[in-house]
C-alpha cells in the first residue's frame, strides 16, 4: 500500500473526521477543576473506544489523578522497523472567562475564516484536534491500508493542562510496557508529539526545543483576619500591597528576572541560531497586532522570537485578594495569593529555580507577613538533536504531505513530559504540530483551522509510511 | 421626668431591646450588592415602622439608590431648645468570606465573651446596633417620659457602606426639611452620629475628627484577549505584573504615599495633640495582637495612634486578575483590576487627590497598557471644634450615664456624610459611638458587646435630657 492512496482516502473521509472530532470536543474534560473529573474519565474512555475500533489494544490506566489512555499496535506481522511512541493529551484548559466566548466552549461550532472553515471549541487545537490528526491517520491506514504500517504505542494523558504531575510517575511505572519487551517485542525508538504549531498555514514545522515550566502559587499572609481599613489602614502590613511589591521585584528595569541564579544554567543562543531565526523574517507586528498590541515588551537585547523561543521568563498568571465583588469594601485582607510561573530554557533546572525562588521570596517579606509557596508542577526544557534519523524521515514526510519543507523552530510553550521521555525512557522526541499562532490556545474562542486538521492527518499518514521504512 | 427614671426603665427593658435588635439584624441589608436591594428596602421599612411606633413621624424617602429613613419628632409642646439631627445607617458590609463566620452572619447569635454577652452578626455594631442605642433611648423617653424631651430629626441612610454616594444630594434636596422651617419650626443645631468607638469597654469617648476617604477601582488593560503564557510570555506586557508594579510604586521606603501633592494639604499634628495622645498610653501590643500581629507597619516617624488618627494612608482593598480557580492555568490575562483607597486627614481635598492619582497612574504605564479609573465615592475628612456647647453637654451626659469622663479622640475611619453636615447644612457633628476595637467591623464574626449596647442606650437617654436643657 503506498502512502498516496492513504492520503486520498483521508481526503475522501475528511468531513466524517470533523464530525468525529466534534463529538470528542463536546466532552468538557477540564483537568484542573475537580468538578470535571467524570468528564475527564468520559473523554478518556471515548478515545480508548475509538482506538480499539481501529486495531489498537487500548485501555485506561489509572494514575493518582486522571487516567491515561494507553494503546498499543504491534504493526504488520513480522514487523522489524522502529517502534513509535505517540503522546498527546485529552484534557483541556478551563474555558473562563466564559462571557468572552462567541459560541459555548463545549458546543463545537464550524465557522468561516480567512483560511476557510475552522472549528471553534475549547480543546479544538490544544490538544484534542491534534491528537485526532494522528488517530485519523491511523484510521486511514487501518481501513485502507490493512493496518498501521509500523509499531505504535499511544500514551494520551489527562493532566497536561495542570502540569502533568503524574506523568513522570506513570512513565516510571509503565516503563517496561513502553520500552521493555512486553509490548510487542521491541523497545520504543522515539516519541512523536502533536501539540505545537506550524510556521504558517502553508508551511509545516518541526519543533526541536520547548521551554520548561515552573508553576507556583504564592500565598502571602498578614493579619489573622480581615481588618477595617479605617481602623488599621497605615498601621499594619497589607498583604495585597505586599504581594504587589514582591511581584514588582521579580523583574529589573531590563525585564530580567531578579531571582538569584536564575540565568546561571541558561544555554546562550548561538550566533547560527540567531541568524537562522532572523532569516525567518518573523512578522512581529502581525504577531503582536493579533493580540491587540502595537509593540513588544520584554527582556532587553533580544528580538521577540528570541524572547519567545530562547529566553526564560516570569509571569503572574492569576492574582486574588480582598474584596473583588461589585462596589466598595474598605477592608484590609488577611491574605492574598498569586499564581506565578516561570518558562525555562535549556539547561535550566526547575528544581533549582523553585529552591532559589523560595529562598528569595522569604527574604522579601515585610514585618508581620509570612509566605506559603505551593508547587503546581514543573517541567524541564528540552532540545532534540538535529541529526536524529527520525528527524530526516519526518522532514521528508512533511514535504510529501504538504509539498513544502518544514521550518525547524523552537517553541515558547512547555510540554512537561517531553523531558521525561528523555530522562525516563531514553527517547528523543519529534514535535510535529499543526496549530497556528492565532489559534487562541488557552483563550476564549480557541479554534483549529480545518486546513490544518487535514494537513495534520496527511502528515501523520506520510510519517507512518516513512517510519515503517526507517532502519535505525 | 428626670433622667435617672429613664435610665432605670432602659435597664428593666434591656432584654427586650436585644431581641428587637436581633430582629433587625436578620435582614441582610448589604447595600453594595444589587442582589440585596429588596432586603435594604425591608430593613429601612422595619426602622420607619419602629420609629412611627414611638411618636416619630417616619417615612422612606427615595434616592437614586437605597431609600433614606427620614423621621421627625417636634419634642414637647412649646419646646424652645436645640434641634438635633441624628444620623446613622441601616446598610451593612458584605459578609464574605462566609466560610470564616462561626455562626451565619444574618442569624444573630448571643454568645459569652470576656465582657459578658455579645451579639454576633453582620451589622451588629456597624451600624444597626449603634442606631438602636439611640432608638431605644427615644423609646424609653416615649414610654416612661411621655415623649422625647427635645426636637429630633433622624436621617438613617442605606448606602454608607458603599460610599454614601447619594447622601450629599439627599441633604441638598431635603435641606429645607432638616434645617429649614418646615420640620417643626426650628432649624437643626447640630448632628449626633453613633458609628464610632469607645476608648475601652469602661470608658466612653467623643470623636472629634474622622479621616476622609477616596475609593477608586483601577482597571489595567494590556493585550486584547487572554494569551498563552508560553507563546507570549516575556514578549508582551502582563497586566497583573504591571498592576503589581504600579501598586508597589504607591509607597516609598518610609511608607509614605508617592502620589505627587498627596501631603500638600495635610494639617500637621500639633505638639499638644501628640502629647495628649501619648498620655492615653494606648496599648499598641494589644491592638496589634488582636489582629494576630506582633509589630506595626506604617509611615516612619509616627506612633501607631498617630498613624491611625492623624495621618493619611493608601491601601489596596481588593485585587483580581487572570486565573484564580484551583490549580494551574498558563495564561496572560488581558486585564487586571484593584480597588485602591486612600484615607485622608484634615485638610486634604478628595477631589484633588483623585485628580493627582489619575495623573500619576497615567504616567506609570508600560508600553501597550492603558488604565481606567472608576470612582466609588469620596468623603472629606472632618474636625469638630472642641468648644462647641453641645460638646460640653455630651461630656456631662456620658459621665452621668457611665460614671466616667469621656476620652476625646479621633478615628481612622470615615463617615463620608459628616463633612456634608458641615458644608451643606452648616452643622457641627458629635460623634458618640459605642464600638470597641475588637468588634470585627467589616470582618467575619462582627459583634457588639451587650454592655456597650446598654451603655449606648443610657448615654443617649442622658444626652437627650441634657440637650433639652441646653440654650445655644
Amino acid at each position: 500500500m503506498n502512502t498516496s492512496a492513504i492520503l486520498g482516502h483521508l481526503d475522501d473521509k475528511f468531513d466524517q473526521s470533523v464530525q468525529h472530532l466534534i463529538e470528542w470536543l463536546r466532552i468538557p474534560s477540564v483537568s484542573t477543576d475537580p468538578t470535571f473529573k467524570p468528564e475527564c474519565q468520559r473523554a478518556a474512555q471515548w478515545l480508548a473506544d475509538d482506538l480499539n475500533s481501529i486495531g489498537f489494544k487500548a485501555e485506561l490506566r489509572d494514575t493518582p489523578g486522571h487516567p491515561v489512555v494507553f494503546a498499543h499496535h504491534p504493526g504488520p506481522v513480522g514487523y522489524q522497523g522502529p517502534h513509535l511512541l505517540f503522546y498527546g493529551h485529552y484534557d483541556v484548559q478551563p474555558p473562563d472567562p466564559l462571557e468572552l466566548w462567541e459560541s459555548p466552549p463545549f458546543e463545537p461550532t464550524v465557522v468561516d475564516g480567512p483560511h476557510g472553515k475552522r472549528v471553534v471549541a475549547r480543546g479544538a487545537v490544544d490538544d484534542k484536534g491534534q491528537v485526532m490528526t494522528f488517530v485519523e491517520a491511523c484510521r486511514a491506514w487501518h481501513t485502507k491500508g490493512g493496518g498501521v504500517p509500523c509499531r505504535i504505542t499511544c500514551v494520551i494523558e489527562g493532566e497536561e493542562e495542570c502540569g502533568s504531575v503524574n506523568m513522570h510517575g506513570f512513565l516510571e511505572d509503565h516503563r517496561e510496557d513502553i520500552v521493555g519487551t512486553r509490548a510487542g517485542g521491541s523497545p520504543c525508538d522515539f516519541a512523536v508529539v502533536s501539540d505545537t504549531g506550524m510556521w504558517d498555514i502553508n508551511t509545516p514545522a518541526i519543533t526541536y526545543s520547548l521551554r520548561g515550566l515552573v508553576y507556583l502559587e504564592v500565598f502571602l499572609h498578614g493579619p489573622s483576619r480581615d481588618l477595617h481599613s479605617g481602623l488599621y489602614g497605615g498601621c499594619v502590613p497589607n498583604p495585597i500591597n505586599e504581594l504587589a511589591r514582591i511581584i514588582s521585584l521579580l523583574h529589573d528595569v531590563n525585564r530580567r528576572v531578579t531571582v538569584p541564579g536564575f540565568y546561571d544554567d541558561v544555554l546562550p543562543l548561538t550566533k547560527a541560531e540567531r541568524d537562522a531565526w532572523a532569516a525567518l523574517e518573523f512578522d512581529e507586528k502581525e504577531f503582536l497586532g493579533e493580540a491587540g498590541l502595537s509593540q513588544g515588551y520584554g527582556e532587553k537585547g533580544y528580538t521577540l522570537l528570541e524572547r519567545q523561543w530562547g529566553r526564560p521568563t516570569c509571569d503572574v498568571n492569576g492574582i486574588k485578594g480582598g474584596y473583588t465583588g461589585q462596589g466598595a469594601k474598605t477592608v484590609i485582607a488577611s491574605s492574598a495569593s498569586a499564581k506565578i510561573s516561570f518558562r525555562l530554557v535549556p539547561n535550566q533546572d526547575p528544581k533549582r529555580i523553585v529552591e532559589s525562588f523560595r529562598k528569595w521570596i522569604n527574604g522579601q517579606l515585610a514585618p508581620g507577613c509570612r509566605v506559603e509557596v505551593v508547587d503546581h508542577g514543573t517541567g524541564r526544557p528540552c532540545l532534540t538533536p538535529m541529526d536524529h534519523p527520525a528527524m530526516s524521515a519526518a522532514r521528508a514526510a512533511l514535504d510529501e504531505a504538504m509539498g513544502r519543507e518544514p521550518v525547524l523552530m523552537r517553541s515558547g510553550g512547555s510540554i512537561p513530559i517531553v523531558e521525561g521521555f528523555k530522562s525516563i525512557l531514553g527517547l528523543e522526541t519529534l514535535l510535529i504540530g499543526f496549530g497556528l499562532n492565532d489559534d487562541r490556545v488557552h483563550s476564549p474562542n480557541e479554534k483549529f483551522e480545518l486546513a490544518c486538521f487535514r494537513n495534520g492527518q496527511r502528515s501523520h499518514a506520510a510519517l507512518l509510511g516513512r517510519m515503517a521504512e526507517l532502519r535505525l
